[in-house]
């Protein structure tokens, strides 16, 4: 079995998470560009930076299945771990706009953050150690970008405890980091053309 | 006609009720950790064990159509019916966490599994009985974990009229079973390599 | 081009249709059986109805493109009118629970099935018109439940005026009549085997 | 790697953006047609024209990957960016109609229809710079209705300065221009047949 339909299933709920999150923007209370900022200024930010994380995740997502891991089990059960923490961004990021970005709620956010990181690194083992996961292993090479960023969520949750505003810094900082999108499976398919068909194939 | 437009459409379908019951979490009234696990606290473990079944659902589903039977009007509905009650799992794990684990809500949760159950063997019996359907009946074998999941809502619906939160156990209960994914057609299509094609090649 | 990508986004509107009418479900006000009745017992109902149409137009849909018709322009935005009228039904549904069936709510549904109906006729002659549309147009023959679908559903308008809830009455009977699955393109293609492929190769 | 994901992705988000918007739709306040008029009338009109505008979208996006260009960072990330304005139509539509068409509602949904034709503009610029782009340049030759809805956009907004309503004037006026499809890359392809196979085919 290919990977097309677990791709499918979480591409549906990537976009259904990054979409509903808009339905949490508190309309204007007046009609007036103060009440626009007023209301909806910081959830449009957090929006923002919300969207931006589902993108990354999503964009990381296919870079993951790109070499079609065949997919059983184990590995279906480590994507849904992943789909759960992702699918609580629209309520954790909906209570830290609702609280102005008090200490708890950012908290909270960095947590969802690191849980979600955290499943993708499992969803990358349990694929890699599938027959025919070496080749992504490979691919895959050192993952600074990986490793930097439960670093970074930590420390915005340290800073949280100092201001809260200043927690989201390191949050924004990793979500910069990583719009430089991952060149490294591109990069390895092109170094190893023969390698670029489905796993089955050659092993 | 083969099955990827329905499976491509039951995705659509699981991806949004997955998704969905997120929009159903209270978002907590205050700051603070107390305020988070009072207004949200049942709900995330509600919604966590709603996803988990919609998971499995899924998972299954993938399962059933993985020897792509051909798809009449029949296994249309079938599949349709699973879908109408599995839709309704957002309102029931809502009014469940709405009412703190009430005894009617509980029946009624449990009501729904019993009745997703039902039309998930509805459907089994849907494709098997069209032509090919046998090798998914070979597949499939005896059932155990789906004939032991009905008994368990019913227990579970009966402890509920003792104390409602008992009733949960035995849906928590069926839930961690099937976490352990079904392996029967993987190993189906492992022992008899030839038939993984479609069910009209060999037919 | 071939239809594959219309269908994927016509699933996907329908999969949210069918899935988010079941938001507006009022959760019961209090935690009996006699609450869950009062509360969301007719939205349950009206729920199921809207559910079943949506299916039934999931099914005809499917059915039309499965001769996979060239689509350009006109096909495209015949598409979306249609998926227009059906995306007002989880307001129409909306309104005729909450009004508890009265007349104008009752009418303005119908009027919606109506519409949707029209728009379905139009994209039919929309693709039956594009070059090799003929083997539709042939595989379609006289349509007799698409021509009594609207005069029901104008019978049902009429009837609400008498008494509302009057009116509902054919609106449920068209329903069961589709239930029925067209099997007029797929009697066809049993038939006619060779016209199985697409619509560019034969033409 | 081919495009195909990624509209899979879009279509998802697109769809459920679509659908999304009849959620804000307020139900009539009574039971008669005085009712839905002053309630949901207007709610309707402004859900239309924010309907056809992501029709109009989803048409475009479409012809943009028609040609199958090769699909690498640049292009998702600008694809996301698109995605984001268009995900903000629900909440600049409904603010529309909330505000009963006031000045700075009328200019927001004019800058997120500007927002959105730019970033499609740069969509189509990072497609055509990849390796095989040319052959969109190509197809898409000069693009007076691309050129022309900006300045409608910007005199819309200027007009809502004088009244608010006359605003919504242009933008209905380029919703109508767009309405005839574009025919550019169809026709494109039906001079070039050869052309139209995936572009790592023929570069």
């Amino acid at each position: 079995m290919t990977s097309s339909r677990l791709e499918a299933f979480s591409d549906g709920v990537l976009a259904i998470i990054i979409t509903v999150m808009v339905l949490g923007l508190a309309e204007p209370a007046g009609t007036g560009w103060a009440d626009l900022v007023r209301s909806s200024g910081l959830g449009l930010l957090t929006y923002l930076l919300s969207f931006v994380y589902i993108g990354i995740y999503w964009n990381n997502h296919h870079h993951l299945f790109q070499l079609h891991p065949p997919v059983r089990g184990r590995v279906l059960w480590a994507n849904l771990h992943l789909l759960f923490w992702l699918s609580l961004f629209p309520f954790t990021t909906g209570w830290l706009t609702e609280s102005r970005v008090a200490l708890v709620p950012t908290v909270v956010y960095g947590l969802n953050l690191l849980a979600a990181a955290l499943a993708y690194y499992l969803l990358e083992i349990a694929i890699t150690r599938m027959p025919g996961g070496e080749r992504l292993r490979a691919a895959l090479g050192r993952d600074m970008k990986g490793l930097l960023s439960p670093v970074l969520y930590l420390l915005g949750i340290g800073l949280a405890f100092v201001v809260p505003w200043l927690g989201l810094v390191p949050f924004v900082a990793v979500a910069l980091m990583w719009l430089v999108p991952d060149r490294r499976v591109e990069r390895f398919l092109d170094a190893h053309p023969d390698t670029s068909a489905d796993a089955t194939d050659d092993e």
